[in-house]
C-alpha cells in the first residue's frame, strides 16, 4: 500500500490514534501517529502557565527542540529550551540538579510545565524534575526513542539512577499528555531501534500471545522502520501498558510484570557501568536469561526460551550476557527493587501471555547465568 | 493543679491524645503525650519490614536515638541509626544522599520504614528521602521540637531546600503516623521554643480567634514549659492543621493559608543565609509584617499588628527584620513557591480567624519592609 495514494485508509500511519491511561483524575491520552510535532492538536488542551520549559538533550535538540518550540509558542508567553548532556551515565543527581537550576535561575513558578524531549533517560529525569520541583509541576511526555514511546514515557515512573542501583530514587508521577510522533524513530540510530525492540517483544509473553506472533511475522518490517508496523506495535505496547497500570499505579503488584527481563537486565547495565549496553539491550538479553529461568523451574518448555532467543537476534539484540560473574551478578541483583529481605525476586513466564513474581535457589540463578553468558 | 497527684485528670498532659489527620487512603493519626516513646502501643500496629532505619541528628541522637532504637528492636529484625548534621543549613542535596547512601549501603529494601526523629529539618528531609527512595517507602515522623510537632511534621510536606530558595525541592508524601512526645520539649534549647512558639501564634489569626487569646492569657505557662499548656497547644495547632489539609492536600488553595508570615519569613532566612535565624523566628517576624501589610491593605486595624507584636515579644521572637534592603526582599519573594507570573502572593488577615492569598504594590510591600526593618 502507499500511503501516498491512500492517505485516509485506517492503516495508514498518518492517522493518530489515541490510547487512555485511565488513573481517576491522573487519567491521560498517548497520541500515537506522524507529524504530530507539528499539528496544532497535538498541543491544545494543556495546563496554562507563564512559562514553558523544554528538556531534552544534546543530540535531540538539533533534531526537534526548534520545531516543539514553535508549536508551545502561541500556548505559552516564554518557552524555554535545556539540553541536558545524552546517555543513562547522565541520569543522575547532578544532572537532575542542572534542571533545578534552570527553574530557579529563570523564576519559574508552580505552574510552569515541563516537557521532555527525547528518550527514556529524558523522560525519566524530566518527570522526576516535575514531580520535586516546588513539590510538583505539571508534565509532558514526548518521547523521540521506541522504547520511551512504547515503555518509559508511559504509567508514571520517574527517576534518577544511583551509584548502587539503577531508577533508585524517584517517584510515582503521572504526565499530562504523551505524544508519540513515529517520525521521530527516522532519526533513531538502529542500535536504539533495537533496544525499543526488546521492550516491544516483552509485552508478548507477559500478556498477548497474539501479539507475540504478529512481532515474529513483522520484525522485519519493523527492524526497516515501516511506519505502519509501527504505529500498530506502539500502539498495542501502550494499550497494554495502560491496561496494567491503570490497575495497579503504584507497582503494589501486577504492574511488576512490566519488569520481565529488567531484573538481569539491570544488573548487565550496572555490572557494566551506565551507559555501556543500552537499557533495551539489558533487557533483550535479560528476557532470554528470565526465560531460561522459567524453563529451569518447569514453569515452560526449552523451546519457548529459543524462540524468545531467536526474535531477540532478529531484533538485532544481544543475547548472551557479559561475564561479570554469576556472584557478582547476585549482588547486583540483590539490590533491585524488587527484592524483598535480600530475596531476589523474578518476573518469570508461566504459561504464554502470563508472568509472575517467583524466587529461585541461588545455584538455579548461576545456572541460568553461566549458560546464558 | 499538681500533675503528680492527679495523673488521671482529664487535663493531665500524661493522657495521650489522637488527633486524626483525614486523607482517605492516605489518612493516619497524630498521638500527643507525655511519655509515648517508652509506651509499647505508640509502636504497634506500624508496617512490617526487615529493617526500620532512625534517621535523626547529631544533637537529638544522643538524648533519644536509644530509646526509639529500643522501643522499635521488638517490632523490626533490624533498626538502624543515621545521625545526620544538625541545622537548616544542612537540609540540602548532599545530606540527602547520605540517607539514600545508607539506605543502599545497607540493601534496604522497598519495605522499609524510616523514623524521623528530631526537628522540621530531620522530618522534611526524611519524609522526601522516603517518598523518593525506590519511589516511596513508608515513613514515620517522631518530633522532637515544638515547631515539628504543632506545623512541619503534620501534613506531609517534605522538601530540602536549594540554594535559590527554601524547600523548592520536595513532595507531598504523607506519613503514616505521627508521634509527638512532648517530654521531648523538654531538652529544646529556649530559642527553638519560641520558634515553635510562632507556628502555634500562627494558628490564632489564621483560623480561631479564640486560641489567639488563649495563647496570650497561657504564653508565660508556655514559655515555662508547663505540660498542660503544652498539650493543649500542640493539640488544638494539630487539629487546625489536620483540618485544613484534610480539605486541601496538596496546597490547591485554602491550604496556602498555612503560610501567614513565610513568604516574609523565607526571605528572611534565605537572605541571612539558612541557620541565621531559625525557621520559626522567621516566621515569628514575617507574621508581623504579614500583619503590617494586612493593616495597610485596609483588612484589619492597627491594633491587630500591635497585639499580634506583642504576643511574638513575649514569645521571645525577633519582631524587627534584619535590614537586607527592600530590592532584595522583594527579589528572594518572588521565587517564593506562591509566586506567579512573577507576581508575589501574601497571605494576608481579612478579620480575626480568616486569611486569604493577596498580591500587593511594590510600594506597599517596600513600606511594610522599612517600618518593620
Amino acid at each position: 500500500m502507499n500511503a501516498k495514494t491512500a492517505p485516509a485508509s485506517p492503516t495508514a500511519a498518518a492517522d493518530p490514534v489515541t490510547v487512555r491511561v485511565d488513573l481517576g483524575d491522573r487519567s491521560y491520552d498517548i497520541l500515537i501517529g506522524s507529524g504530530l510535532l507539528d499539528r496544532a492538536e497535538t498541543w491544545a488542551g494543556l495546563p496554562r502557565a507563564s512559562t514553558a520549559l523544554i528538556v531534552t538533550n544534546t543530540t535531540v535538540a538539533p533534531l526537534y527542540a526548534e520545531r516543539v518550540q514553535a508549536a508551545l509558542q502561541p500556548h505559552y508567553p516564554r518557552v524555554r529550551v535545556l539540553a541536558l548532556p545524552d546517555g543513562e551515565a547522565h541520569k543522575d543527581a547532578a544532572t537532575l540538579e542542572r534542571i533545578y537550576d534552570e527553574l530557579l535561575g529563570q523564576a519559574c513558578d508552580r505552574k510552569t510545565v515541563l516537557f521532555a524531549l527525547g528518550g527514556g533517560v529524558v523522560g525519566d529525569m524530566t518527570g522526576f524534575a516535575a514531580a520535586c520541583y516546588m513539590r510538583g509541576v505539571p508534565f509532558v511526555q514526548v518521547p523521540t526513542t521506541l522504547l520511551a514511546q512504547v515503555d518509559s514515557s508511559v504509567g508514571g515512573k520517574t527517576a534518577i539512577n544511583h551509584p548502587m542501583g539503577k531508577n533508585m530514587i524517584g517517584a510515582f508521577y503521572q504526565p499530562q499528555r504523551v505524544i508519540c510522533d513515529l517520525d521521530t524513530l527516522d532519526t533513531l540510530p538502529i542500535r536504539e531501534l533495537s533496544a525499543g525492540l526488546a521492550e516491544v517483544i516483552k509485552y508478548g509473553p507477559i500478556a498477548d500471545p497474539e501479539f507475540l506472533s504478529w512481532i515474529e511475522a513483522h520484525i522485519d518490517a519493523l527492524m526497516a522502520r515501516d511506519k505502519v508496523a509501527l504505529a500498530h506495535a506502539v500502539r498495542r505496547s501502550c494499550e497494554i501498558k495502560a491496561a496494567v497500570v491503570g490497575s495497579d499505579e503504584r507497582e503494589g503488584g501486577v504492574r511488576a510484570i512490566l519488569n520481565f527481563g529488567h531484573t538481569f537486565g539491570h544488573a548487565i547495565e550496572a555490572g557494566l557501568g551506565y551507559g555501556e549496553w543500552l537499557h533495551g539491550e539489558g533487557v533483550g538479553c535479560g528476557m532470554v536469561m528470565a526465560a531460561e529461568l522459567s524453563v529451569r523451574l518447569g514453569l515452560m518448555p526449552a523451546a519457548f526460551r529459543e524462540r524468545l532467543e531467536a526474535l531477540c537476534v532478529r531484533a538485532g539484540l544481544p543475547v548472551r550476557g557479559p561475564a561479570l560473574g554469576a556472584a557478582r551478578y547476585l549482588e547486583l541483583m540483590r539490590v533491585d527493587k524488587k527484592a524483598e529481605g535480600g530475596e531476589i525476586r523474578f518476573v518469570v513466564i508461566d504459561r504464554l501471555g502470563s508472568a509472575r513474581m517467583q524466587g529461585a535457589p541461588d545455584t538455579m540463578v548461576t545456572g541460568v547465568l553461566d549458560a546464558c553468558c
